[in-house]
């Protein structure tokens, strides 16, 4: 019976594997020098938890199941609830600001889809009890300090930035109804995704008077954040807001990556929970989907029956990514091939013992170490040893006897007897 | 809204991902010392894939669900089956011997107990492609080999080995029928569970006949493989398989190995599909649950579609090892606090754009680096940076106007101005 793998997810086999591990070890890497501490949470939620956030809607893309005590569970398709749990359940006893990252699996029922299956891995930065837009820069910072690890720079990839609270206080500045703000967010966050006609068509529906319509096109023609108080009179919370989003790119040049960051008005995220500063990651020819994206979401925790702390953070698929990387050629020179240090052969059958003891040896202290199970002739082993990427070969043989190993480079060929307790306290003093 | 956790999942908090993170990382690493290669597969897998190797009655013991196209799915309870239906859909490109590991989270709808939760995370070790014995004692030999890594000796751990060929071969030896084998297989995995009157009624069930329970009885008694032959006359295959037991101990005392490893004939694993050697690895007072189990199993590839081609490998999954290492005292001390490599304080705020660009400098070098987000008084950031574990103190204040940062050590308190591009160039020396 061949049963298929079920569509939309992914079978990682080592190659794949190797690709994911250099994303996530990248992720977890520039998360602990950027001083975040990592956490995780269960697979499955209760089913409520997503819709808490994002509205009944979300059911439809959620993987949802039933136990057998009749409870609506789901597979998360985000960590960010999870989140709100966890910080919630010890708000008292945990340290601000909370600097935690993860890298959840994630599931959406989604049509598969270039750089969007329904399956995937999704790099989490939150930083939790700091109001302050400096939380929003060192966010920004961390994904770029992930980025230019990788390879990419501000010709490959740029951060755009906006900010919801400004965007709020400039379209009430403009005579729109603070209630008409959440249907408004929807049709400006499809902004770059369509053309002007479609746009203004959309806009429309949400907004008939064409006076106040005309003020928010141009609005979002608005190229520089010291343009915004030409479209709009601002008011004292719009010009906070504004001053806001200045000091944001003073601090971005002080952490020197101002030349991955450009603010662009037509970020706007679709999700209603953003409160403050928004982004997100684009290749630069914006060919792709986004990269990632986050901001500042005040309300989240209380959303989830907590108190109201501050809150910032972004999230990076692995898809999108990878796409990237592949791309740009930067995944092929980063994720080498795996190596053996010590490939043993065995030049006849009767020192079958000693190969198994010595390769049992070399892996006590930490090093890698390869036997072949068949006995073969010497040539087809060390054959073996070159295709398993091996950087030494020790020829078990005769020289044993004596209490000696035959070792091989792999690289150069040249190869030499070795007094087998010299081997081992070599190896013992460069122990890994 | 207050939603807790589904019962019998675990929230990881920091401190709960450090010591996950270091059981996997000690499972990777031996895994590739040891020769394997990582893949994984998807969380979910259509419901067939499970009931295929553990018939219909897995069902109640697996979290199911159904997709938007009606197909009955299921998140995975072990990656066996996943693993058969990779190596099937690849089996003529991939060279033999197959040496596969992964660490996948798995999940069961089982009444969680201690030791047993509802989601875990399994270490699983295969050789596909191998039927000599060798590969099994591989296979064991890599689960000894972390075992030692993580401080556990032949005192506080033991694998105990037998062979489900032999135990075939020697019960119709005894004269029962093959077709009775695999119901008398859940009775004998029992054994040591329940006392001697237990496990004679169970038996009685399944073996009617008193003469052949009786032989039954004491072949379970058996304390060593040279017994065998005293409770039944061995057939040329029971003698085949006995020589089997035997050579595995040979290998594994080769290996090193063998003060860790004994005969024990009540090691049957529940499981119907294994079919040469199986082993179980428990805590020397078997006070706990089985740490993990594996053993041969020829036959898993064609039950997917496959060929038949000899397979064999274990899983040890993170509860009970957890448990374990715990009561030996052997995570608090392997698990480090997280630290940090420079802490940046800042002696006055009007040098924040300092702080912020050193600390990305050594950020981008490598190294992890903190700033607090509010500058109160020196001494308060100075608390900051030991209660984070900092190795070193970066004072930024009036030193910086001539170029020089004011290093403390946060062991020995020492502190000396450097000239910041010394620092840096010495830090890029070093570079991680």
């Amino acid at each position: 019976m061949k049963i298929p793998p079920v569509k939309g997810t992914r079978d990682f086999y080592p190659e794949d594997m190797a690709v994911r591990n250099f994303l996530e070890q990248g992720w977890r890497q520039v998360s602990l020098r950027n001083g975040f501490e990592e956490y995780d949470g269960p697979i499955f939620e209760h089913l409520e938890m997503f819709t808490a956030k994002s509205g009944e809607e979300i059911v439809e893309q959620l993987f949802s199941l039933t136990d057998r005590g009749g409870r609506r569970l789901a597979i998360r398709p985000e960590i960010t609830p999870t989140l709100a749990r966890m910080v919630n359940q010890r708000i008292n006893a945990l340290p601000r600001p909370i600097k935690w990252f993860s890298i959840p699996r994630l599931c959406r029922a989604e049509k598969p889809q270039k750089g969007r299956l329904r399956e995937f891995f999704q790099w989490n930065i939150d930083i939790i009890g700091e109001s302050d837009v400096l939380a929003d820069a060192e966010a920004i910072f961390t994904a770029v300090d992930y980025l230019q690890e990788v390879g990419l720079g501000p010709a490959d990839v740029s951060i755009r930035i906006s900010s919801r609270k400004m965007l709020a206080a400039v379209l009430v500045a403009l005579g729109i109804d603070a209630d008409q703000l959440e249907g408004l967010y929807t049709v400006l966050d499809k902004r770059a995704k369509v053309d002007d006609q479609a746009f203004e068509k959309m806009l429309a529906e949400k907004l008939p008077d064409t006076k106040k319509r005309q003020k928010v096109i141009d609005l979002m023609q608005v190229k520089d954040i010291g343009q915004i108080s030409d479209v709009a009179e601002l008011s004292s919370e719009a010009s906070e807001a504004v001053a806001e989003l200045k000091r944001l790119f003073v601090l971005l040049e002080a952490m020197g990556i101002a030349d991955f960051c450009t603010f662009d008005i037509g970020i706007v995220r679709g999700l209603a929970y953003y409160t403050g500063i928004v982004f997100e990651i684009h290749d630069a020819g914006s060919r792709l989907r986004a990269i990632g994206g986050g901001g500042r979401y005040d309300n989240l925790l209380k959303l989830f029956g907590g108190p109201e702390v501050p809150a910032t953070g972004f999230g990076i698929g692995d898809c999108v990514l990878a796409i990237l990387l592949e791309e740009k050629g930067l995944l092929g020179r980063n994720v080498p091939a795996q190596t053996i240090d010590y490939y043993l052969a065995c030049a006849d059958q009767k020192y079958q013992r000693e190969v198994l003891s010595v390769a049992a040896r070399i892996r006590r202290v930490g090093f890698s170490a390869e036997f072949t199970y068949k006995t073969g002739s010497l040539g087809k082993q060390l054959k073996q040893a070159s295709s398993k990427n091996a950087r030494q070969a020790i020829i078990i043989g005769q020289e044993i006897e004596a209490g000696e190993l035959a070792v091989k480079d792999m690289a150069t060929g040249e190869q030499s007897n070795v007094a087998m307790e010299t081997f081992f306290a070599e190896l013992d003093r460069s122990r890994k």
